[in-house]
């Protein structure tokens, strides 16, 4: 029997109510393609936990974590009570840099069932991914505030990016787009305005190129591309851009095809030095929190995500299909799609077409 | 009479194409609201200049500017020839920074007759502006580049946000929302994610909020934000941000009202202590350059905001009234509006509509 053993971390917010609907969808999977999970879950990387230990995590949260094949993982943040760059930087981006997932994968798709926002866009028009680098560039922890509190205050952050961590997910996004029909490849840039490190990244692009003849390549300064995301979706593939354009991009992306709430992605580290970790586009929504409205299939196509990454692949394209089938019916969808279902109803329907 | 003086820079590519015909305009407008326009045009700031010259600009370009009331300009940029961060930032950003433009504002309005790419949407549900700080922030040029050309190398850009530059443009944001029926701020952020700066920038948002209590404001992170405009885009009345956000912003709002072909742009020095410049968003478009194929309205319209900072409220208002009609008919517009006027024959109907 084939075993993945899993770290399972709800988080905060809606991220406690998607969670459950992805492992039951998991455990769906394992029984009907063959395979066992072993599951273990976690309080830490949360808010409450924050407020009861004075951190986001455990000092050996490493340890605790390191030995796993993968991290499932929800969403974090609770404004209210903890600053976002305290719980974020103390635990989301703690895994994607002290786990070295350079890559951030989020495939954009218009799914069946899923009305787009833009007019006369049909499933199959829209399909592509956004690569985002994931561990340096504008997310930075180097800066400061110097004459602190009066008129003359200054506030510096820097944008770091090195050979090594442009050149890697360069490669991860060519070698994706050389896997793919249209072979074609968008690198985001703002060279003309951010006028060091973009030109650079230009630079590495071109080199990286050059390794790759069968791929068709251009780019586009970032302004020009949100508008394009909205004009000609259609146009794209595969999207590589910087840690801040991807993030900007892969939540813009979703959009358009309908909604962020289905959107999965994973924190990738390619060479399985480290767990890689899967969770949903969408945050913590403390505004719908407790309710049961949450959307749960961003956490379950992430779990599918998690399924392909560890060799599931039929698995994986199981759960993608069954979520297909359960958005191309209205009663099953939740309200933010116009349906009428719960979460764990939209949750427990996807485990059922499976 | 009324005089007002113009420094004329038509730049690159379709820039030498759309300006001739903001000035069509806003000499039709001269004539019928009654002021004198005395235009000066420069061939510098365009791409064949820095070619011949090699500098973008004549070191005397300010005193041969600075004594303006405005400066009428176009679009910048051939990157064929000159990269865009040299003809860009030789140009365009030294008239921002040294001009102390510190607003960079736009409108964004669906206009009768342009059709949104957002399905559903008509004239009067997207009118908004979109106010980016244009003098410091994200867009530095502090940074550089060690261990090049090894696999060590590593880029540095640091972004730079000072108190005074920080609070001047959110006390323009508020006060504009001020002014406005729904008086509604939106400001965009990244506190989650860029921990130094974007934080900051927060701060001061609460800071300067406390000193308008009218006015309802609320605050994205950047990437909800985007995913905002294109699924509630009737949600916003002034959005703030910060030199690049709003560079990224004010493009997709127009993107989201079906063209960024007609935007436009004024860069401000609220004071009046230098000219302030006003230009279409979009850029110099060397794919479609010298084809007669460019769509003038950008630049009228900016023509217009021109006026509106001069004190012509009544003929700013008329050009604006004179494109609406315009663009409502289908065979006045430009191929990209799916019409089949030329630059000039677009142009002519806005100067005879008047
Ligand atoms: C051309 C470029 C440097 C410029 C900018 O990013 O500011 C342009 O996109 C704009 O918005 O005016
Ligand atoms: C929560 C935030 C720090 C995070 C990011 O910006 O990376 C999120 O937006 C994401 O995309 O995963």
């Amino acid at each position: 029997n084939r075993i993945h053993s899993i770290a399972v971390i709800p988080g905060d917010g809606i991220g406690k109510e998607v969670v459950p609907e992805g492992l039951r969808v998991l455990e769906a999977a394992a029984k009907r393609y063959g395979f066992e999970l072993k599951a273990e879950e976690h309080a830490f990387a949360s808010c409450d936990y924050y407020l009861k230990h004075g951190a986001m995590m455990p000092e050996d949260w490493k340890e605790r974590v390191s030995g796993r094949d993968a991290i499932f993982f929800g969403a974090v943040g609770w404004p209210d009570t903890v600053p976002d760059h305290i719980s974020l930087w103390g635990s989301l981006i703690q895994f994607r840099r002290e786990f070295d997932q350079y890559v951030n994968l989020r495939p954009v798709r218009l799914m069946p069932g899923v009305p787009s926002p833009l007019a006369g866009r049909q499933p199959g028009d829209i399909d592509f991914y956004v690569v985002r680098e994931n561990t340096e560039g504008e997310y930075s922890s180097i800066g400061g505030r110097m004459f602190p509190g009066t008129e003359r205050e200054v506030v510096i952050q820097e944008t770091v990016m090195s050979r090594v961590g442009v050149d890697r997910i360069l490669a991860y996004a060519f070698d994706l787009a050389r896997s793919r029909p249209k072979k074609h490849l968008t690198s985001a840039t703002k060279s003309n305005g951010i006028s060091i490190t973009m030109p650079y990244w230009d630079e590495r692009v071109e080199a990286m190129a050059a390794n790759y003849p069968d791929v068709r390549w251009d780019k586009y300064h970032i302004d020009i591309l949100v508008a394009h995301f909205v004009l000609n979706p259609d146009r794209f593939d595969v999207v590589v851009g910087s840690n801040l354009f991807g993030d900007i991009l892969s939540d813009l992306g979703p959009a358009c095809t309908g909604t962020i709430g289905i959107a999965p992605s994973g924190n990738i580290n390619p060479e399985g030095r480290f767990p890689s970790l899967f969770e949903p586009v969408h945050g913590s929504a403390p505004d719908i929190a407790g309710q049961a409205l949450a959307n749960p299939v961003g956490q379950i196509w992430s779990a599918a995500m998690m399924l392909e990454h560890l060799g599931e692949t039929e698995a994986a394209a199981g759960i993608v299909a069954a979520i297909e089938t359960v958005l191309a019916e209205p009663s099953l969808r939740t309200r933010d799609l116009g349906g009428r279902a719960s979460t764990s109803e939209c949750g427990r329907a996807v485990a059922e077409a499976l």
